[in-house]
């Protein structure tokens, strides 16, 4: 159950990718996929795991249903400057299954000392089957002590500083991401699809991921992709 | 000027890769990149560009300034249901440098019908510097005229349909995006980071496009990436 697996970045194609599958994946209604957005937040690290989760429909029943939710129902404006209205704040988010939190601009500072930011995300996450956070979103996981025991990876130049912040954590560097139980951390960026693409075959299985990917141009299973899975 | 070159994709590095630059870009003002968004819009093809160009100022000045314009200001809600509000409309847009066109759910078939929205591109595309279609966008910058007697490409599945519906056309398959004059064409999906590198590049140079890279975990300049430029 806890087989250590680590595929190293290779130049050629590898025949090793391998993902074990996830035991009973409910079937009578769609998983529910939560985004947490705060101003700041990065549009890549939002909607790359966001589409291919919305994808996920088109391939299998029922699938995943995404939706963004925000501390308040007031418009966000991303990091580089897209408006969302969330669908959903604090106080009317529904029960979530997978919850997603990518990096903003403050996931390093202010953001932490946000109580009512983290003591959401202690709470859902704590009562979510999965919990991703994609680039700097791993500090708020951190913070909200979502990460106590486990692996974890977060953006490549904030590594340091992650590891300095969280001093009891084991930070893992040079993978796209890293699954440890309920919890997967990403480097994020254009890896973010990596991780996303990689839960829907844990979820689904590798047909789903690859029709996915193919709407998306993503080749999966991937030649190699860096990742620990604990 | 017009020199025929073919990246063809490799298992292994390849020294190959030489992008030309533009001549006489702006440096009094931001280049004024526009991104069309209408219902049905696809995130990541709207983003992936988007998130690079926005970038771009935090490695050169002054870099790229990007906006949405759709048809009214209107939310306008994403393939994926995400809700934007639009920057502009039609109406308030200012002037463009670079029109970035994704694809969207009805690309193919009742966005063609839509006169204003193609006319609205024919005539600021018309203007631009440059134009640059992911995915099926291709198709109503085509229904626009803007791709006449130029190379180009779309979604991989959909090639055979705008083969057909645009038989004039010489369109390019197995290739990531095509260049040609100022027409960039892309396949979109994952697939649309490349060809705004390959643009930022373009403008910058190598050690912006680097820098831009950098911030989204994407290597560059890449060790293979199959494109065509006319």
């Amino acid at each position: 159950m806890r087989a250590l697996a680590l595929l190293l970045l290779t130049s050629c194609a590898s025949n090793a990718w391998s993902v074990e599958r996830a035991t009973s994946v409910a079937t009578d209604r769609p998983l529910r996929a939560a985004f947490l957005i705060v101003d700041g937040v990065y549009n890549t690290e939002l909607t790359a795991p966001y589409d291919l989760f919305q994808h996920t429909v088109f391939h299998t029943k029922p699938g995943i249903e995404v939706f963004t939710v925000a501390p308040t129902k007031a418009p966000v404006t991303t990091f580089e400057g897209l408006v969302l209205t969330p669908h959903h704040d604090f106080a009317s988010a529904p029960d979530i299954d997978i919850l997603v939190v990518p990096s903003a601009e403050h996931s390093m500072d202010s953001d932490l000392e946000n109580e009512a930011l983290i003591e959401w995300v202690r709470e859902v996450g704590g009562r979510a089957r999965f919990v991703m956070s994609l680039c700097d979103g791993a500090f708020v996981l951190a913070k909200a002590g979502l990460v106590d025991g486990r692996w974890s990876t977060t953006f490549p130049s904030d590594q340091d500083r992650y590891a300095e912040m969280f001093p009891a954590l084991d930070v893992k560097r040079n993978v796209s991401f890293v699954h440890d139980g309920k919890l997967l951390t990403s480097e994020g960026g254009a890896k973010s699809f990596d991780v996303a693409m990689y839960l829907i075959e844990h979820l689904y299985g590798v047909e789903v991921a690859r029709g996915v990917g193919r709407g998306l141009i993503i080749e999966w299973p991937p030649s190699a992709m860096p990742h620990l899975v604990r």
